[in-house]
């Protein structure tokens, strides 16, 4: 069921995964670098991972290098205790914690904060019961964590105060089952239960589990709005909010915010697919699917080493191309970060003969880093950082370009006050070691 | 560019992949079982297959077994000369021309029908021309077939007198190219020609091109209805018809012949998306995509060995639960072949309490198998041949279901008279060896 | 018992390796590049190669390029019946054959000179048995043959008239073997009953043998003496002699041929480990072992990309400097064929400070292209050819070099008149096509 | 060169691999599971490990599960310092220093008694030098190790004060090299300059070597003899002697001790060879090598699956039968552990006809386990700690087994006081936290 769950849940990181189970008397685990369907056997789900615990992890590199040794669960032993965790989310006072280990004599093995959260647990537990260190651990780090510990055969799940991340709660028979999104639980077929409270922790352990609250919530909640926006399955619920229905509104109050005179509405498939499809029902356009994919490109394909230009972007998606010539095109996109294969897509429109191109985004500009777990900085720069809505139309060769504004976006959602803008309007809620900006760990 | 050709065309096979150069000198060659990303390694492309002249193949089993030695381009020599044949198509006379070969003592090395068309050139190249054996050989054979010959340095291609399968001629700086979809252009940034004449056969030797008539066309063309219905990608020209329209057009012809009352339509993507984009303009419905594909779900993964039911269906789309409940769902389809993994996706729709689901389906009952190329025995009993489509509806748990009518879908082409239906109605342009249902190799 | 008869006899040939299995319906293959441990998995064994009648080879390339189409058991269809063939030697009338085949309309899909065996056997077959076939198309090639061919469940064994090749009949239960060494019937703990006539042909099925003279021997057998030097196992028969006596004695011929002062005998392992055996009892000198393999040297390493001088010779054999200071090496090898190893090697013990260094060859001077299996020029050119036994002793770097004579040679064998001895004398017993050095089949 | 060095060295350890370099800046590393040939490709040689210092491991485990974790170098960050450690030996005082460690909260990652050692370097490290750290660390374990830290760019190597494990310095051009046997030495050209004394500790940085003398030898030193026997390549020096020799008068004075009547002498290749030629020179008797070796048997291979009895032993060795049948043979082998294989090999010769078999051994009976770092456990019981020479050579199938005297080995050594004997006589320098017996880590 672990490794079921790691497959629905792909989607957020593909660059390690791992799975950690424990049968009674022997922890057992089994991680790689690359996707789930990489990583796994038949022979680990057979035979090797046997247990009646289990916990699995898949990474999307934002703290630490792409390693083996980064790969998580990660797992020590402390006095004869099996300690495994898996992380989601990003700490920001990781700097001072690891210099004051380092002054207690501690070494690191790996370049993830979550080591930091095991060495104060392991610190913690010298006199305590699993629960209290981990809640005296969580009061000493700050950021996005939704974590889960496995101790020896106890499962404890906990969610940071602030609520970045998501973390649900659901049952399959007479099993409690975690996950970051609900499109897990469809998969095995699970009740989806609730969503964990900001400072909740949860201990299951022989098939029962308690709740405690094991710190008080932040005063302002700050779940991620861009899990809604962009990062959750459309099929999932986060926050207990539905984001495929999030999606569709952001389109319609986008359509009504910046309307626009078109022959049709479309995505460039599959970012922007839902907000569309909101477009296209709010302002009557008639939706169409005229990019069309190329479902064989994998990860890696060989480029070409000459002549063809933007070759890895027109590989994935090719126009229809009577569709284009002529046409007043109105493309609805869910976010642009650093905007580079949006600018190539528009070209390649344009040499097809669109007569006018127009862009609705629903999302409001980015322009301020994550520090909780999102990577835009892998993207390259924020486009948005440093240019007008104006310049980054003319950039992006398009007749118009409207974003959604924040105002718009928060009416899409549930409980509008509960959400970190920070990207957007660099209002962050909990600041990082050594200030803005300053976030590196590549460097110890 | 042969390999990216071929990429382009992976949907139109993944059972083996070739290339086979010229260089003027030495003819090189690379293939293998699986997809082109598989076959393929830089080293291939950079050093190996060197040349000015290059052929590509890409293979979906019709006859013969799944084999190394069935993989295309197939290769040969005689007398010093490099024979290399990439066939597109199926032939029907194949055991009768078999008998005759080894009757004059010839031996088999593979079990594909192509094998018989490149003994028959040799025989006739004894004394003549290349293009005059091709001319002598295609006289003998009977079924579809769109080929392409490599003879040392000379390319020739020819495409059957019916016209069964398409094949497209393209030029891309100072070289012509041929492709059985214009998206193998689309990627080359090649300008697309025109389609080859049933009957004809192209020359291509030194950057030059001749084109002959190497034998009279039949009476009535017969080119596959299935291209623009499902087979083909849709951001392609086949027959020198836009397929993404044909789809639409079959979408909307559908909403006229056979509306219903409905909260939304959708397809079960990636199939039939394009007609029923085109129903729900058509008809006013708004169109959703809410079944969600797991982009991360490969080839392979590893099974439930118990208790997850219909698992290999439910992995790849799931429903967005909020959207189906209580609701009337128009699904569009674009074909029904055996029907049961529509049953699973309709009864998994029920469950999670769809108050009405009704289908519609761009493609006409196929209740005949195709002697000509598509291999819809692979996907087992073909559903409409022995039932009623009340009988069907029921099967698949439908509250209504309708398909397009054979008048309907030929609305949506253009010249509706040169198609073949005998999927839909049994009239065979062209009988098998020994009649229908007789054809088979593999016992060969 | 295929699989592990090849891999007894791997040492014969390393480029690919094949078995093909007939369970009483189908014929099964399994064929690969590389080692036998490498082509076989255990899903080969266990399920997919069933069958009471098997045949496997491994090719060691003399003819045809190093590619999976020449991989051999070659398997083809004729008439519905299965053919397949083993072959160990080399024709030498190819070219003639080829020509008149190709006359006749035959295609060649492979460059091995096997495929004409097999394309002549399908002339003949029309209207004659099996094993008529097969005499008549041995009476039409020419060169060294030791064929192994499967017609549906019949196995047909043929060795030619001049009996160049070894080939071996044992029994291991109630079954019939084969092979070309008797190494491989150890291994099964097979029991040996003989070794096959020049000329002579066994029918095999059902459990029952037939033989057959199915041609004349030739006037003077011509056995290749170059398997009991060199090419053999020492704990085989071949020729119904013992290969490590025959060495022995060598080594004891040579001692007694050329005698020289020295502190004691080594080989350079495992190449000569016998005959320095011979060498030292004969000689009263002590035998040592002190040029030290690493046995984890495999098929790869990587390459030094500088410094490192003869780094390749070098990673294999360690000298024990201590035994090599101030010391008189006497060092017997079993043939020098281009010398640049050996040259190496010799350096490095002078490096090493050895006093007097002195080579005794088990083998007479090879001077001239082995037409029929054996592949000298595969290690470059014949130093023997070229250059007096002086000059060879010059360029080596040797204190003293001496050769087995032929006659000596001949003493450590029985029946000494059946042996080809062309590459030493030039008397080949059958010319190739075209005459001696055109032989090519790569040009075709 | 590292790479190089490791391909030279291992014998010592076929488990895991791994190489660490440092280029100024950055710690670069590569580690696997299997041997060298395995673990590293041409692209970590080429460009990923670049550096001017660097180090690497092979593992033969003796303490701590067959894992990835557990391949050294065991690197680790320390307050911005780059610290890695490859360790050859083994502690016997673990379980307390963990017990210790575990008490002020550390956590382990590994079941390596390395990652004591590198906890313990940590804590006194802060506020010392690295140099000093590595001294008191050392003064607080007990067992065997030769060590090798990398420290940013410097490079410290340290022996324990028993001397248990070689280690030797070598220098090619400017560059100083480590490693367990000269071996390494031979294949990089390098010259060897000396053993490092017990308790010696040599840092190396910027081209300079210090050398210290970090903690008093023990009053007794105790190597390794079964270096000397078994372990090492019969090429290399280890504490400062030729093993090549030491095996050689091993099998002089086992000649003396208990001569035989025998027509020849052999070895099991390629165990024993050389005291085999050691005992026919002192003995007259002629050395014979009549035990076939398959140089193409590899790590793996599939196992018959009924039938062939004791397959997995004859695969690799094959007798020749000619030089068996009737012949009094004498046997000279290195070491007997558990006695299993040499049982089915003397049985294979007694059925091809052996008249008489005796069998010499240049070990004296092993009747205690090592706590030091040789695996006898791993190859199970061992026989001689529970029966009879007498017993033993009834339990083989012998004609008559004699072992060396412990005063016979030690007669073939130089500095016979210095050798640790334990193995024989159950005197160990140094006992197991626990006492003996108790030793095991992967309870923990």
């Amino acid at each position: 069921m672990t490794y079921f769950g790691l497959y629905a849940l792909q989607h957020r990181g593909q660059e390690s995964a791992g799975i950690i189970t424990w049968d009674g008397q022997t922890i057992r685990e089994q991680r790689g670098m690359g996707l789930v369907a990489d990583v796994f056997e038949e022979r680990h789900l057979g035979h090797q991972l046997k247990g009646s615990v289990a916990m699995g992890h898949i990474r999307y590199s934002t703290t630490g290098a792409s390693l083996i040794r980064n790969a998580q669960p990660f797992k020590v032993t402390y006095k004869g205790i099996n300690l495994a965790l898996a992380h989601n989310g990003n700490l920001v006072n990781t700097i001072s914690l690891r210099e004051e280990l380092e002054n207690q004599g501690t070494i690191f093995q790996t370049t993830m904060d979550s080591e930091v959260i095991m060495h104060l647990v392991a610190k913690y537990m010298n006199g305590g019961t699993p629960e209290e260190a981990i809640a005296k651990a969580c009061s000493r780090i700050q950021g996005s964590y939704s974590l889960l510990f496995m101790v020896d055969q106890k499962l404890i799940a906990v969610r940071d105060p602030w609520g970045f991340r998501p973390l649900s709660l659901g049952r399959v028979g007479d099993a409690y089952v975690l996950a970051s999104e609900t499109c897990a639980f469809d998969l095995l077929e699970a009740e989806y239960l609730r969503c964990l409270d900001p400072g909740e922790m949860l201990v299951i352990e022989d098939g029962r589990m308690m709740s405690h609250r094991y710190m008080e919530p932040a005063e302002k909640q700050s779940s991620c709005i861009f899990e809604l926006i962009y990062f959750a399955r459309p099929d999932s619920l986060v926050f207990d909010q539905e984001v495929y229905n999030a999606r569709k509104s952001m389109g319609k109050i986008l359509a009504q915010e910046c309307p626009v005179e078109g022959d049709f509405v479309m995505p460039f498939p599959d970012s922007g697919v839902y907000a569309a499809v909101g477009y296209a029902q709010e302002s009557g356009l008639p939706f169409e699917a005229c990019m069309i994919r190329n479902h064989y490109v994998g990860r890696t394909f060989i480029q070409p080493t000459q002549g063809m230009r933007d070759f890895s972007v027109r590989v994935k998606l090719n126009p229809v191309k009577s569709m284009i010539k002529g046409k007043r095109v109105v493309i609805v996109e869910d976010s642009i970060v650093r905007g580079t294969t949006i600018r190539t897509r528009v070209k390649q429109l344009r040499e097809l003969g669109a007569k006018e191109i127009h862009m609705r985004v629903s999302c409001p500009p980015i322009r301020y880093p994550c520090y909780y777990g999102i990577d835009f900085s892998s993207k390259g720069e924020l486009i948005a950082a440093n240019h007008s809505v104006a310049d980054i139309g003319r950039y992006l060769g398009l007749d118009s370009l409207h974003y959604i504004t924040i105002g718009g976006l928060l009416k899409a959602v549930r409980g509008p006050e509960n959400f970190c803008l920070a990207c957007f309007n660099g209002a962050y809620p909990v600041l990082p070691d050594g200030g803005i900006g300053k976030l590196s760990l590549e460097c110890c």
